[in-house]
């Protein structure tokens, strides 16, 4: 049922171009049925587009049947609201029905939400987003040329979102990576939501493609179906695609294409036709208006597809042997040793189960050793945090444990939005941030992230783990590498030893083994109990010592898995009477009110103080600065004996 | 004793030149010798841009003993991590003395931090997160355009920076608003952290300038005192500074210029130089190393620097007219009337007290009247949130309170970093965020900000309001023009009905004022208590007159101020024995989590339930979203039924 152009000739025959003018028709009717049936959605954008997509769609390797094989091509939306142009194109070729799709377009709990998501057969990416894109596309291309095959990706993205900053640093990551089996289609109608793109904000995209290093072919109309099947196929099959760089297509169309009173106005980029406009739009077309039709059936129960089987591939990982310190070193280190045995184990025989990047920060987040050893695993991103992120993210989902690491503050507060992204994509990333607090120390409250768990706990899908030294940062990157899914792990700067049990060997080395959801008790104790996770934990040991030689018997529960949180631990706690959280956080939003919740939750109340940063931190050594906020043992130990 | 080189000559006199040199060596010294002392800290780029930054200091206007001259030009440093130079300049220009400098450099609580901040005399903005500054610098010269005078903002740049997506949009932005006030001094060096800038991202920095309609300078040596003034005249004073175009000084320097071993090695980014390195540095400076009388002295408690006055000015607000609402309309509505309402009272006379900004979305953040109104004072920055909130904190501290709005995912989600910087520098920034939660609706998950509580909960000096209905809207925003300091609202999509008073009139209708830490007790009840605030205000009153209907008391408390919050009324609440939270919001990390940890400090329990967004929405009618995720009016009942 799907269109299949043939690449082996240089333009369409008049067959293939009398087909693509019947689905077109058919295309146009379903982007206006739906959003005047929804009473919202994007129908010019989805007409400007409609064209390439379906030539697009009648080139590239897919199969509709079999809408996860994984030998397709990978065509990304960026432009996620043209859905309305993508869900038909997508009914065109088989993938769905069109009543499937007419009587579930946005609404809530169908398969055809209204930006594209992976639920539809044929989507590959949860998008919208306008700018991140690009670096999605950017991933997928990278993650195949580290695999050695030869599929291609095709990004779709818009005028408009060419302004957001972060497409510049994924065209530069583009040209670096000489990413030639990267496609980008422009589709530069002029418009955007408030006016024409020269109004808005003037740019010259060709320009920055072409500053950029990427191969720029323009195209006058991207409306006719030939001219725009030799351009594609240039850029697919010929010379530029084996020029060892990216190609831009900019194609230059009319907003909502096709109907004659809705072409060129800004105001169809997210407006539906009312009833009346609509039924001119169908005579226009030569199609019946059957509206009524589908408004009825719409009266109906949604229709709940079934969920697809995640389009994300995630590795079997062999976890290595654990490695265990004594002494002094931190626990980035500990991280980096940990990251170079796993590419040991796992990146073998040519094959990359595991992946790293970093922001300029090679040496400081120690991943040296692991760059060494899986150089074809290892990108250097330069300072472009947003592309990292996006990146990182979409190669994880191609069978690829993908490692980002930088400071919190970039790791992230700078791209919350782009991990919300792989939050919602369900994807396999990990995310280490080796400058975590105060501990950051001199470089100052800007570089000290104290928000890590507040910003990771809005999400649903990604694990937070929080290691107390070194030998736990061991275990938890091994578990978080086996583990499939998100996984954010957060770590202070500094050397410290390492925790002791009371016989004074390492708490966490030997067989001892992480447990998702699983607090540890380092001591107990029946005056209360002290929770904590991360750079202050040798903080409260010392606290532990102090208030031990006083005589108070309190114990000391250290949380490094903060999601998920072991509440069976903290009502525990609760019940020696006294809970005094430290954290190296913000201390309304970390590990001291997920404790509070879980208290309340429970209708449990105990005698309860969170120790945390409460205002920014200045510029000095972490000791200092722990000082000044009340997180140094001496400070902690008073805190405690004031409770008691 | 600030040096004052004459902007009527054409270059340098042989005195103003022989000065700069005797300022360079000392100036180097101190830079070498407070990384030194510190053991950490930024020497290499210092020295890179030490002889531009003398002549610039030399060149614009500004008043060493009263550092915040409102007449002043502004420099601002995106390269926050080359302090050493800057207050090594600026105690050559005696805004500060060498032992208050040199003894309290990178030590916790002096006045010298390792990135720059405004505590130190002279220093404009707290920086250092790189990519942000020139968005910073834009935001500056907006508001002198705006203001009508004629000062020149400079900012300096690193060329590693340039990788970072935000610069391009600061770049546009510029060439659209014609910043000619605007000069760009890109200290090109071609290293940094981990290698040259080729290897780790290559670039065409000039390109891109050029590309985005900059006049572009270049200076083939920016160690050249004379040939830098020259430049760097044009670009103040001559052709180029009435070209209408902001513009861009590339400048060759050499990274560690002029101490023979540290030249042109990316290590001296951010290494210190060991005892003995310093000694040969010295030598070969040809001064004294006095390091042993320095390290003597910082032994000694540090200096507290008395803190400056906070360099943002906040203006007098006329508070208006409040409107009551009646019937159904949505908050965005009340949101833009309030903010025409303020227009009209306070941007009067050719003075502008209320900026606004958007990205694109004129229309449905509802700034249109305000942008007929106030044209000089609305700016549209197109699709480029992460310079708009930069740029609008910038703007916000020059004496005019900044509106910035979009949809939550892009004014929250998006540039969280963005605003934390705004936090930590103390603006006057109004972030209104006019479409948040599942009620958003059909634009579905990646389009849904469920985290606007949870993200802004992370810093110290936002207020967050989130009003219940469009009355309350109307007051909140009076109070957040009023209030100085930086303000957060989140409002939901949809319109509503008017929350009423037992009598049926508008509850926030009339004389009603909004106080910041104030709850409303809607409707008190001996059941229990419902608390909510939101869009899903209507559901909870709906839920509290089922309850009604059935006999059951319970309580409505609205909580339009999340920070700073009304523990009082919390406790007051739980007295009732039943706390139920509803939100639109993540469960987790909003109004409820706030609720249980005043609780669980306060040591009280009671029956409690959060209810908020426990999944990520679907794409629906709002009505279809609250009901499947338990927020629907009969569900709420239902859940505080379970409850009692």
């Amino acid at each position: 049922m799907a269109l299949d152009l043939n690449l082996q000739n240089s333009e369409l025959s008049a067959d293939e171009r009398a087909t693509l003018a019947e689905m077109r028709t058919r295309c146009a009717k379903r982007i206006l049925m739906c959003t005047s049936l929804a009473s919202s959605g994007h129908p010019g954008g989805s007409l400007s587009t409609l064209d390439m997509l379906l030539v697009t769609y009648g080139a590239v390797k897919h199969k509709p049947n079999d809408s996860r094989w994984a030998g397709r091509d990978r065509v990304v939306m960026s432009i996620g609201h043209v859905s309305p142009g993508v869900y038909s194109v997508l009914t065109e070729n088989g993938y769905f029905t069109e009543e499937d799709f007419l009587t579930g377009f946005r609404r809530a709990g169908s398969g055809f939400p209204g930006h594209v998501e992976r639920i539809v057969p044929g989507v590959e990416w949860d998008g919208g987003n306008l700018g991140q894109g690009l670096s999605t596309a950017v991933g997928m291309a990278q993650s195949f040329k580290m695999q050695g095959t030869d599929q291609k990706v095709i990004c779709f993205m818009g005028d408009g979102e060419q302004q957001k900053g972060q497409i510049a640093e994924a065209m530069r990551y583009g040209n670096k990576y000489n990413l030639d089996n990267l496609i980008v289609i422009v589709d530069r109608n002029n418009l955007q939501i408030c006016g024409t793109t020269d109004e808005i904000m003037p740019i010259d995209i060709c320009g920055l493609f072409e500053v950029a290093g990427w191969n720029v072919l323009k195209l006058d109309d991207g409306h006719d179906t030939n001219k725009f099947f030799k351009t594609f196929r240039a850029a697919y099959t010929g010379d530029v695609a084996k020029s060892g760089k990216p190609t831009m297509i900019e194609a230059k169309t009319v907003m909502a294409k096709g109907i004659s009173f809705m072409e060129d106005l800004s105001k169809y980029h997210g407006s539906p036709l009312n009833p009346a406009q609509l039924d001119a739009a169908m005579q226009e077309l030569g199609v019946e208006n059957d509206f009524a039709k589908w408004a009825e059936l719409r009266k109906e129960v949604v229709k709940t597809n079934t969920r697809l089987e995640n389009v994300v591939r995630y590795p079997e990982i062999k976890v290595g042997e654990a490695i265990t310190y004594d002494g002094k070193t931190d626990c980035r280190s500990a991280y980096g040793n940990a990251l170079h045995s796993l590419a040991v184990e796992n990146n073998v025989n040519g094959v990359i189960k595991i992946a790293g990047i970093s922001c300029d920060l090679e040496g400081s987040v120690k991943m040296g050793d692991f760059h060494k050893h899986s150089p074809a695993a290892y990108f250097e991103t330069g300072i472009q945090e947003h592309h990292a992120a996006s990146m990182g993210s979409a190669i994880s989902r191609e069978g690829i444990a993908c490692f980002f690491s930088t400071f919190g503050v970039f790791a992230v507060s700078e791209v919350y939005n782009q991990n919300r992204i792989a939050d919602i994509n369900e994807t396999n990333f990990k995310v280490v941030a080796t400058h975590c607090g105060l501990d950051v120390g001199e470089d100052g409250p800007t570089h000290q992230g104290i928000d890590y768990i507040g910003l990771m706990s809005n999400y649903f899908r990604f694990n937070v783990y929080i290691p107390s030294d070194p030998n736990q940062t061991d275990r938890v990157i091994r578990e978080a590498t086996v583990q499939s899914g998100n996984v954010f792990v957060g770590m202070g700067r500094s050397k410290m030893e390492m925790v002791q049990a009371e016989d004074g060997s390492p708490f966490f080395g030997g067989d001892y083994t992480f447990t998702p959801g699983k607090g540890d008790w380092v001591r107990k104790g029946s005056a209360g109990t002290i929770i904590t996770c991360g750079a202050v934990t040798p903080n409260v040991m010392e606290a532990h010592q102090i208030l031990k030689d006083q005589g108070i018997d309190v114990g000391v529960l250290i949380m490094a898995s903060i999601i998920p949180i072991d509440g069976d631990a903290i009502l525990e706690a609760a019940k020696t009477g006294v809970v005094l959280t430290v954290e190296d956080h913000h201390v309304d939003t970390g590990l001291g009110s997920i404790v509070a919740n879980v208290m309340a939750d429970a209708g449990v109340a105990t005698t309860f103080k969170r120790l945390g940063v409460t205002r920014y931190g200045a510029s000095g050594k972490p000791a200092d600065l722990y000082a000044m906020q009340g997180l140094d043992g001496k400070s902690i130990a008073a805190s405690f004996q004031s409770l008691v």
